[in-house]
């Protein structure tokens, strides 16, 4: 049966495709209000072709922008149940400027479609769709229990999917999860991520005088934010690029000898594969650790902004009242957000502030992922991957954050297997994102193949 | 003599205040084009009360905005040449809401005019131009030799002067400058400023890999811009708060005991003359000077604005490309700031910067000033001062900079008299910017007793 949805899906490639830049045309960002919309439409679109895959599928309103959830009624009760996860709402697209083609006229360029979204995430989430609508097409119904949830706030936080889960528990109980939001090991080789970094996001504002001043008359004499919040930010890093706060590596997981053999066969080039095509000449970071250590091993500290005073053309004299830091944690397996917060708040408070003050900003976190590597759902997708893709998967983890399946393990304790099919090269937030075509076509084989072994699979025992 | 237009003065007061809210009237922000035309308005106001004055005055086109320069042709040729320099333009009013009247709707308030302008530099330029004027009408003609520039990019960066001053410059061969654009010791006291601190403004800009990157994929591995920025700008100051740029106080002048001695009879309160008022609880700075000495005679290193990344609202988990800062310094007697730019520069460059590579712009800078206290236009200035306020003047310096006394010594060979009639709490470049009637009644009289002390002068022994 599996052949006969993959000849299908063979098919109707550019009909899979048309469909995807259907998708592509809804601008549904969902950050910024006046989108609203267009989120919406995003979500309806979803919604219908959850429904052509004969799903029972309905728009759920939550404060903010609707989460899309669908089951199969008519699946087999004791087969195995497959949640899906995936986000129709995309980030931002500016800079428009840096953009060859506009980010929501979808264009084809070198066998990749770019468009804002493409790859993050409704090319993946075109490539469930697109297996289950085939299955559907060529079987009549798809033989695992299916529930698929796809929300409009990931992009922004995914504020409402926790009660949203709360609420939803007893349609939940699956047992995995399905994920496609990361990447390939590379073009020709599908990768199942068995960990991710956790995430703990900080603003922290540094106050000092009532009023900006004239760096004239006040230069030299009270304490300037801007120069404090660079004097104990520049503590944060010894020289051996660790970071400073006491405690912060106190449980973090070594890597174990197995997993390093699994590293050590990826033939990854840190230059080639990963730092030239960002214009960067040099690897750095934590002393002692090898580039795919730091990335997935290791816990990072950034910086992503800096704020305070002026930051226009040209010149201007003065002291700011206040300077500010977006400073994030990438949280290594071990680590839990509630600890680093705490750490870091305390490291912050201990330096001498000269009579400034902080006002300080958890955005919360997101704890870090692992999954067992031998699971018999793991073991099924490897098989589902050498079958459509004719070569075996790599078990890889990642450095970024995907919240919610830290989150679907801690409301519902449930794995997930995050098979994705991104590119490294994909430019998601960025301008010119774009989404590989053998990919996609790659993505909804993967996905067909997947529902045909988990069906296969004597889940229960 | 001096009596009778003192006398004048005093009869005709409520008209010059008139003539002060008129020109206040004029939005002559030269900062911002829409102006452009306000700007040229209020060149013609000060041009037609310098013709009233009796003196030739003549609007002077420049690249940008008109300088208005006038001379006394009947003059004796044998007098003391006294050049004056003011401006006409203002600071831009914004935040608009933050004013309690309209800022080009001049309101008394208080024994003030409010409005921009009104202290910083307009009001002032009044000053001059009610005695010259008054000096014309009581005895039917200024008994020394005057040149008076009025410019209108002084707010602006004073771009077109230095050209202006080069082509005129026969003209300018005077023995002194007078310049009113500071502020008194207290509403009791005037002070001439004997010191000014020089400035170098800089923008330092470090670019690290070629676009934003996604903090989860690639924190921990390459050299962040914003951890490079705060990590080098972290050291630019040691735990004594000094400057850690090796050179940077070779060169600075130390207070003489004698200066000392004077500046100790000030009655200076560090807390309430100076950071109360401001919202600063305690003093800081380099150890080992009083707040007064840290403001007038040691160098200041201020960070005057940070950027890069995401600054906004909320989290985003960027790397981004670059990372910058706007740097100045306020230089000290004895400061060059071409030598300190260089000393800066080689500073920056000798930081291993893993990679990345910075971009630093040199806005340029000003020259510190040291006036002479001891010189005979310094002695009738005291004069002067006493009898039009009752009191001898404080000999003090400032911790600002302005430009034009730096130009005028390096351009002119030129010593400035610095006579202000702001007040320290005057608000300029901020809502509700202020000028006391009371200063500028004392602004006029102490201008014309000036007049009468300079043409007592035997200036050429």
């Amino acid at each position: 049966m599996l052949q006969d949805v993959l000849a299908y899906l063979d098919k109707q490639h550019d009909s899979a495709v048309n469909r995807m830049i259907d998708l592509l045309k809804i601008p549904s960002v969902s950050t910024d209000s006046s989108y609203t919309k267009d989120v919406r439409k995003a979500a309806s679109w979803v919604n219908t072709h959850l429904q052509e895959a004969g799903l029972h599928s309905e728009i759920h309103e939550t404060d903010r922008h609707p989460i899309v959830l669908a089951t199969n009624a008519d699946a087999p009760k004791d087969a195995p149940h497959i949640l899906y996860y995936g986000h129709y709402d995309v980030q931002p697209p500016d800079p428009l400027e840096k953009w060859d083609s506009p980010p929501f006229e979808p264009t084809i360029k070198d066998n990749a479609v770019v468009a804002r979204g493409s790859s993050d995430d409704k090319g993946q989430v075109c490539c469930i769709l697109e297996a289950l609508m085939a299955w559907k097409k060529v079987t009549g119904k798809i033989p695992v229990r299916v529930t698929v949830i796809i929300e409009g706030e990931e992009e922004c936080g995914s504020g409402s999917l926790h009660s949203f889960v709360e609420k939803h528990k007893d349609k939940l109980n699956a047992n995995v999860c399905v994920v496609s939001d990361t990447t390939m090991w590379n073009q020709d080789t599908v990768a199942i991520t068995y960990g991710l970094r956790g995430l703990l996001y900080f603003d922290i504002k540094l106050h000092g005088p009532d009023r900006d001043l004239h760096s004239g008359m006040y230069g030299g004499i009270l304490a300037n934010p801007c120069n404090e919040l660079t004097r104990i930010l520049g503590k944060l890093f010894d020289d051996d690029h660790r970071v400073t706060i006491p405690g912060y590596y106190d449980n973090v997981q070594p890597v174990t000898a197995e997993e390093q053999q699994q590293w050590d066969k990826l033939d990854f080039d840190e230059m080639d594969d990963c730092l030239t095509p960002v214009g960067v000449t040099q690897p750095f970071g934590e002393a002692g650790y090898t580039t795919l250590q730091r990335r997935w091993a290791r816990p990072a500290c950034d910086i992503n902004g800096l704020y305070g005073g002026y930051g226009g053309e040209g010149a201007k004299t003065v002291i700011p009242s206040f300077a500010g830091a977006k400073v994030s944690f990438r949280l290594a397996a071990g680590q839990c957000p509630e600890r680093i917060a705490e750490l870091f708040e305390k490291w912050l408070h201990s330096h001498d502030l000269h009579g400034c003050r902080w006002e300080l900003t958890n955005f919360g976190g997101a704890v870090p992922v692992a999954v067992s590597q031998n699971s018999p759902y793991m073991t099924a997708a490897s098989k589902a991957i050498e079958k459509s893709s004719g070569k075996e998967p790599v078990l890889i983890r990642e450095g970024a954050t995907i919240p919610v399946v830290g989150q679907f393990k801690e409301d519902l304790n449930l794995d997930s297997l995050l098979i994705g099919f991104g590119l490294i090269d994909d430019r998601i937030h960025s301008p010119n994102e774009k989404f590989n075509l053998d990919c996609f076509r790659l993505g909804y084989r993967t996905h067909a193949a997947l529902i045909a072994e988990f069906a296969n699979l004597q889940w229960w025992t």
